[in-house]
This record gives structure tokens, C-alpha cells and sequence, in this order.
């Protein structure tokens, strides 16, 4: 199972229409932003004016905290940007800290670059000049203090790379973010739009860097990388500080919820985050096959077969639904 | 004036709001594609699947007639695909066939190839190792066939680089595409959704190549290149012949007013497509930076100060508009 979130694979396996899904495979709210969908014609009309384009930006710089003297870009989704940053990298071999998300090890060997897994981001080999790290981590949700990643930061800078780093869940835990290191070290931050914002459909990202690696980024993806839909929706969403608050707040009972449901069938809580959780159970691999059999897909791993990723119900029946599964099945 | 389409920069030039203004500054369809705007929330919410992918892939394939053999791939609009084919190409440098869109040059040089810009296409430079053509040109409307076409791909295949063609412009035009030869060399056809279906702001757009470099590009991209609304709307529209071929009609007809209207006022019409219209002036920056105080915006051109552009007017009032400001001005 490569990705979560395609219910194409889950309707091969168990059948039914889409509708009859619980899908828990993926780290996206089930609780979206509301937006209407609708807007004048012009936005999807016409081409997206700098002035849509800086109006999103404006809104994202305030919703991440983004210092003066710190850059942004807009993206067509973060992946555009895991797919292109090898391709704008210098030369050079990357240390990636996993088991993580695996696109970015996949993206740096595509662009020709020597990929070395490392488990410990302190141990940095002493041949490479960029690394990769997803913080708070997908699957397990492991944060890296900013300390550390200051000093990683300041080390590639000295060997003339860059460290990149995944926040594509960092809106349910703001301080985590690395956003302030920025200025001293060759840093490139990712945020993803769709994950905290229920809307993966949408595509857009942002990369965070200081203005000459921001400029490198800018230029590489172009004009009217950004939809217009995506524009509009971005900059109204990053612009609602009391929704994110809120929301922030609801997903993390929601996510206890989901524990103590998992934990109930006899699962040990390994980490995550409050968009999805990590857990145990020695016989993951059958409760996946099971699940699927009573049309419920959550995420598997192909590198660990006791582990399960579990997204957010949306709901007490889908909670309800989880648990009885669960019952019938362990 | 680098790009057309950005009322942006006409408001800062004559003010007014972006609705008193008469947009003519673009190659985009004013008749746009009847697209509701409105779909299961799931279209924005969930990642997109690869049967949606699919779906629209087979849509496009019909529309643009690509042989079994050759091979199709989705974008986020075709100036993604303008950004990332020049770090995917072989190291060399790159002829372009110019005066055209400039993107492409600014592209590959951004991305560390020799741009060679030349006039002709049959005088293709000795040591280039790629070329870049726009069929039909923009925004001249220049055709090149398809015996030039293969000769150089074949040229180019020997020398074991791309020939790119951007056929942004071709959907008003079905016959000049290249489709047919991509099965025989090294060609990467770029397609534009947004303009002939207008909707640029929705940001979609293909690669068409053989399989392996087609592969190479897909890869590049990697997954949710595209968004949900434009998997929907695109494979919708694209699998509506009748509605191309009614519109392909009704933009002969619009073009071929606005060519009177231009006459009249004493242009010469130089070229273009029935999306645009290209022509004359020994007054154009005059007449440009007059018809923008009349809140009317084409495009000119740095290279050649006797050149105005016109998109099409959507209606007769828009096109009586222009006539009577020409009439003011000249």
C-alpha cells in the first residue's frame, strides 16, 4: 500500500461504492474548511493575478508566523515541491530521517542523488550535504527539537546544502515549527494547505526559506503554479485564526477519542499526531484484511507489519463503527 | 509587459475595478466551458484518485487524438510542464523558434542550458541538442508542418535530445498537431486545457510523448499533480466533441470580426489564431496606452513596438466598444 487516501485500491479489494467507505487511511481532517465552492467566474476563468497570489501569501506568512527577512512560495500542493526541491538542490547525497513519508526518498533518487536512510538525526553521515526530515513525523509523529535542527541546519551550510524540512502537520502543533531558524541556516520548509484544512483535493503548499533559496523555488515553479479556486480558498482559510484554533482544539479530543477506541481492541498507541494515529497489534496485517472486508480502510505498512495509521473518524457513528468492527473482529 | 491576463497591471495604469474593464490581453477563451463550479465535496476534500486520473487521461486522449503508443500525462497547467522538462532533458543547448511565448526560453535558461533563439526552424544550429517550437505560434499564428517537424525530431533523436512543441493553441486547429509523429521521435507535445475551454484559472495541462519519456516526465511530477476540480471538469469537457466543434466554429466567426473591427482602424493583421489576433500598427503603443484609458487592455510587445494582440471580445457590446475607442483614438 503506497499512499492513503484512494479508496480505488480499497473498492478493488473489498468492493462496494465509495460511499459505503469509512476512510481512515489518510492524515486529512474529515472536518473541512467550509467553503462554498462558489465564486465569480473570473477565478476560474481567468489567470491568477499577482495580487491573488500575494493576497495568499500575506494570509499564509500571518497563519505560519513567518519572520521579516523569511520568504514564502506558493505551490500547487507540497508534493510539487518534495518532486522539484532535488532538481534545485546542489549535487550531492541526502540523509533522510525514517521510516518517514516515502515520496521524498523516492523524489531525490529520481533527480540523481544518493539517498541514505539514517534513523537518528543526530548521526548525520559524514557524506552528505542535504538532508530530509518530516517533523512532527508521518507515520509516528516524533518531533525534533529546534535545537537540533538548528545545529543540522548550521552543519549543512558548511557543506553547501540544504536541510529540508516537512511540516506538512505542523498546523496541529504551531510550535514545533522551525519557522523562526529560517534566517540562520539553509532551511526550506514545507507546509501543506489540504491536510489541516480538509482539502487534499485543492492542492496547494508552501515553501519557507531564506530569500535567496525562496527566489531559486519561485523561479523554478513558475507563474500560475496556484489555481485560482485554491488562491481564493487559501487565503480566506490561513486568514480565520479563531477556525484553526478551534479546530485544533476539537481534533485533539477526536484524536483521544480514537485512542482510547484503539486501545479498547487491544492496540498499543505508538505516536502520530492529533490528524492520525499510530498503533500496534501483532496481528495488524489480519485487522487491515478485516477491516477492509467490512469496508474500512485505514493505512498499512509494507516496513512495519504490526503497525496500523488510523485517520480521524468524522463522527460518533464512525467512531461506533470503528469500535464494533474492532469487537467483531479481534 | 511580460504576460497578458493580469488586470493587475492595467488598474495600476488607468484604474478603474477589474469588471469596468474590457480584458483583451490574452489567448483565452471568453466563452468558457458551462462547468457548474459545483461537485461532491469529495472532489475538493479528497486526495484525487488514480480512477480519476484515469478518467480524464482517457477523455484527453480521444480530444487530442493521441495514437495507442504514445502516451499521455497530466499537470497542474502546461507551465508546470514548461518549468521541469529543461532539468529533465539532457544536458545541451536548447534552439527556440521566436519571436513566441517566452516562458520557455526563460525556462531553460533558468535551468542551466545555452538558449539559441532562431528565426527558422529548418536552420537549426549545429551544436543544439534540443528545440523548442510553438505550433501554431504565438503570437504570430506561424504553422510549421509536419514534414519540417519530423525531420528535425529526427535530427534531434541523433543527436539524443527533445523537440519540444507547445501546441497551446492547436485545439482551434486539430490538424496541425503533431500527435502522429511523437510515435517516431523524441517529441514532448505540451497541450493547454485553460485556453480553448477557458478556464485558465482552474490550471491544467499535458505532456504527450513516447512511453519512456513520458514515464520520465510522470515520475517527475509524481502523484496529485493535478487538482480535484480539474480531473472533474477537465474530463467532462474534453469528452464533449460536439461542444469543441460548435466552439472551434463560433471562434472562426468572433476572430473574423475582430479582424474587421482592426482593419477598419487601419491595423494590419499580421497573424494569429482564432483565439487571438495579431496585428500592425506604426502607432501601437500609443494606441495601447490610449485604449488603457479607455479601461480596455491588450497586449504588446517589448521586440516589436508596431505589434498589438488581441483576444477575442466576448460579445457584440465588448467588440462595439473596441470599435468606437479605436475609432476615438486613431
Amino acid at each position: 500500500m503506497k499512499h492513503g487516501g484512494d479508496l480505488s485500491e480499497a473498492m478493488a479489494h473489498s468492493g462496494g461504492d465509495a460511499a459505503a467507505w469509512l476512510d481512515l487511511s489518510t492524515g486529512i481532517n474529515p472536518w473541512s474548511w467550509p467553503s462554498s465552492g462558489v465564486w465569480p467566474d473570473a477565478v476560474w476563468q481567468r489567470l491568477p493575478s499577482r495580487a491573488d497570489e500575494a493576497a495568499l501569501l500575506g494570509a499564509a506568512r500571518a497563519a505560519y508566523r513567518v519572520p521579516a527577512g523569511t520568504d514564502l512560495v506558493a505551490a500547487g500542493g507540497t508534493q510539487a515541491l518534495i518532486q522539484f526541491l532535488p532538481y534545485l538542490a546542489a549535487p550531492g547525497p541526502v540523509a533522510i530521517v525514517g521510516p518517514t513519508y516515502h515520496e521524498h526518498a523516492a523524489a531525490w533518487r529520481d533527480a540523481g542523488h544518493q539517498v541514505i536512510m539514517i534513523d537518528d538525526f543526530a548521526a548525520l553521515p559524514g557524506n552528505v550535504i542535504h538532508a530530509v526530515i518530516v517533523n512532527p513525523n508521518n507515520p509516528d509523529g516524533r518531533i525534533a527539537g529546534h535545537a537540533a535542527l538548528a545545529e543540522v541546519a548550521a552543519e549543512l551550510r558548511r557543506r553547501g546544502g540544504w536541510l529540508v524540512i516537512d511540516e506538512a502537520f505542523a498546523d496541529v502543533d504551531p510550535a514545533s515549527s522551525a519557522v523562526a531558524l529560517c534566517e540562520a541556516g539553509p532551511i526550506v520548509i514545507l507546509r501543506s494547505f489540504g491536510k489541516f484544512y480538509g482539502l487534499a483535493g485543492l492542492r496547494l503548499g508552501f515553501a519557507i526559506a531564506e530569500p535567496a533559496i525562496a527566489q531559486r523555488i519561485a523561479a523554478a515553479l513558475g507563474p500560475w503554479a496556484v489555481s485560482g479556486p485554491a488562491l481564493r480558498i487559501g487565503a480566506d482559510a490561513l486568514g480565520n485564526e479563531a477556525w484553526s484554533e478551534r479546530m485544533r482544539a476539537a481534533l485533539t479530543r477526536q484524536a483521544r477519542r480514537l485512542d482510547a477506541v484503539l486501545t479498547e481492541a487491544g492496540f498499543e498507541i505508538v505516536g502520530g499526531t492529533s490528524l492520525f494515529r499510530l498503533a500496534r497489534h501483532r496481528e495488524a496485517l489480519k485487522l487491515h484484511a478485516a477491516l477492509a472486508r467490512q469496508q474500512i480502510w485505514c493505512r498499512r505498512f509494507d516496513y512495519a507489519e504490526d503497525w496500523l495509521r488510523f485517520g480521524l473518524p468524522p463522527d460518533d457513528a464512525a467512531l461506533q463503527r470503528l469500535a464494533a468492527a474492532l469487537k467483531s473482529i479481534v
